[in-house]
């Protein structure tokens, strides 16, 4: 690397465009902070025509195979905009990596997906494996875990990692209207996509978390060990009750490690109004960490969007040109421990349980029974006064009690006479 | 510099033991995420024999005199916790940096008055001056300025940086009780110092924000520049009227640069519940920041307490062992503007006035007259209604206007028959 940095950027679509835009824009800025020059030497793309709205300087090679950049001497980082856990995008970032450039990507599934082996090649290599935008978009969060709290045991980590599925929720929350009709809604706002189920099914958010796990507790990423609920299944008399009872449900990504191992949860959860995570609405993005010695810290931004995004690809680019470097997962790649998952069925917490009954004698008494038999003890419980004849709900929250507890009485409460259908369960994060 | 990296520490109160405690404690760990030893070589109190909490090794060498440390050759960092603007705290950093070792403090004071000096020192003899303890505690604030949002244009920087005065307020809020009460109990809880006037006057906010706009806006350190107000004045009267209406009252640092120059300022403001600001209670501090590309971001965690300050100073030596190194304030420090203060009386924006009046006919067309003669529009406006022959208090929101404007108003609606004493305004922040 020559006392400048040359970069080649690989897609020109949102991320990439972005990108281009910010290197040229704050050009004069970044050579202040970085100390360096940092150049646009090559993008790749594949409709060179294409009409954009920021222009590529004139002096910039243009390839039509992204993985040209690879074999261009002059590149010193490849930034990838392609997306995508394989193909061109897996392809790109090995060949960049063995041929000695440094590699930058806002492709969490892609660093999700196959990050040890990518981080081991690069510290093989000595380059640069980056990917700060793939978490959180903007919110420097992947910089704070491995650098601004660098010398704490990191035990717990929350995040709101997915702009969708928290705007969906909080709409649910401001407007009473359904799942439905406010995902149509975010469709059209362009919050959504049309195929929906990465947001909100919770994988893109299991994406995210399998990286923070990596770093926040030093060991190998590992998504499959990820357990995922999406948000489909919440109704809005959920987040109704559950606001009643001082809770905002959320999508949280959840990461714990102790003596037993590490357990990776996305599930939607009812976190109590004073905690800073009910506190952040509409399409904002926020990561709650918890070290040893810094005590709660939380993180809140745009988790998205072109600018913001392509905002966390520049400071990793500034990062390189100003020669501070940090290991991909925060410490040797063949230093991360390979992790012992912990199931979802070991969780011990509070649980919130919404029992749909017709309007008879004994539900609540057959109820009281069944948690009696397993232990659980109750919190609160609260039964709606409805119009003779119609379905009752009956909300439940309980003291801490255990996952496999909760799921055998519910197995028991479905068989009651009078209960109708599926109870909702929903965890109760403190 | 070998590849370890030996550490001396000036002061072993708070942030210096907490230091000592985490290097020990955390050792393993950080050799992992540095890839170097970091070890504690030396460390200098006056008061050898004092019964603390913490294990010093029995290797590390013992100074009397701080300054020892500048001439001890072992040692590449020395870690001040001592201070004081001036004195032993400044003529160590001097020193030290002069010796060629790096230099990291917590101490907002010194950083505040001597900031630009003492970097150009550092640069000078190409070593590190680091400071991310000084501001916010153990939140990673200015690394999150100086490297996670390197490539944005700062336009606004807003922070809940003093953990006593949030405290004060938000006890206010929550309990109704007037300042001088929650201030004692402060005192009693260790929250507030005996003498509070550095807290509760806003000088240790305003430190901060020197050292924040400093990097935010790549400017010289300017803390003369401050304007300064504290919470002594707001009462418990105005922390109700304000939350009726939709805001809390914060002591925020704000700073903002336009191409006038940099407007810095430390005052008790009315903040909208809806700003992620607002939700900030008890001691935590926060930063609020607006970036060119990255849009708004916020950071909140501790602002104080040992483990939490003592986090970030060990950053600091964490960033120094993996040799990150980034300019004191962001760039070099010869590239650094002397910016134009812009007064506070420069400032447009909204306002909260509280005036209290004999419940008399005519005051509120008094005020009415003389805000609309200085073309200031009202948004609201509330009187509550008083038992007969009480003071009344009169409650004005304005729209967006200049501060002289308010200034000249007020002075004229001092002079209305029945308006006892002087006004209160405060700002609003949007």
């Amino acid at each position: 690397m020559s006392g400048n940095l040359n970069v080649g950027i690989a897609g020109l679509g949102t991320v990439g465009g972005g990108v281009v835009k910010i290197l040229s824009d704050a050009a004069s800025l970044l050579e202040e902070r970085c100390g360096s020059k940092i150049t646009l030497k090559a993008v790749a793309t594949r409709d060179r025509s294409k009409v954009r709205d920021f222009d590529v300087d004139g002096s910039v090679k243009w390839y039509d195979n992204a993985l040209d950049l690879c074999g261009d001497s002059e590149i010193d980082v490849v930034v990838e905009s392609i997306g995508g856990s394989e193909g061109v995008a897996l392809e790109l970032c090995e060949k960049s990596l063995k041929a000695g450039k440094h590699f930058i990507t806002a492709n969490k599934a892609l660093v999700a997906t196959h990050g040890k082996r990518l981080a081991k090649i690069a510290e093989e290599k000595n380059v640069v494996f980056a990917f700060e935008a793939a978490v959180a978009g903007g919110i420097p969060i992947i910089k704070a875990l491995k650098e601004g709290l660098a010398g704490n045991y990191i035990t717990h980590v929350a995040g709101i990692m997915n702009g969708t599925c928290n705007y969906i929720l909080t709409e649910m929350q401001e407007t009473g209207r359904d799942f439905a009709d406010v995902l149509k809604e975010a469709q059209g706002l362009g919050y959504a996509e049309a195929d929906p189920s990465f947001d909100v099914d919770g994988i893109d958010t299991a994406h995210k978390l399998a990286i923070l796990t990596s770093i926040a507790f030093g060991v190998q990423v590992n998504f499959k060990a990820v357990y995922i609920e999406g948000i489909r299944e919440v109704s809005v008399l959920d987040v109704k009750y559950a606001h009643e009872l001082g809770y905002k449900i959320k999508l949280l990504g959840i990461t714990e490690k102790n003596e037993n191992g590490v357990r990776q949860s996305v599930y939607p959860c009812l976190v109590s109004l004073a905690h800073s995570l009910a506190k952040v609405d509409g399409v904002n993005n926020a990561v709650f960490v918890e070290g040893s010695y810094v005590g709660k810290v939380m993180l809140e931004g745009p988790g998205a969007g072109r600018d913001a995004t392509a905002s966390a690809v520049v400071a990793d680019i500034a990062d390189i040109a100003s020669r501070r470097i940090s290991y991909p997962f925060g410490i040797k790649t063949s230093s991360l421990e390979e992790s012992k998952p912990i199931s979802i069925e070991k969780r011990e917490g509070e649980y919130y349980i919404r029992i749909v009954a017709h309007d008879e004698a004994g539900v609540l008494a057959g109820i009281s029974d069944i948690l009696k038999s397993k232990k659980i003890s109750i919190e609160s419980i609260v039964q709606k006064p409805v119009k003779k004849g119609a379905d009752a709900s009956i909300v439940v929250i309980t003291h801490v009690c255990s996952e496999m507890d909760i799921r055998k009485a519910v197995e028991k409460i479905l068989k009651i006479k009078g209960v109708v259908g599926t109870p909702m369960v929903l965890r109760i994060e403190s």
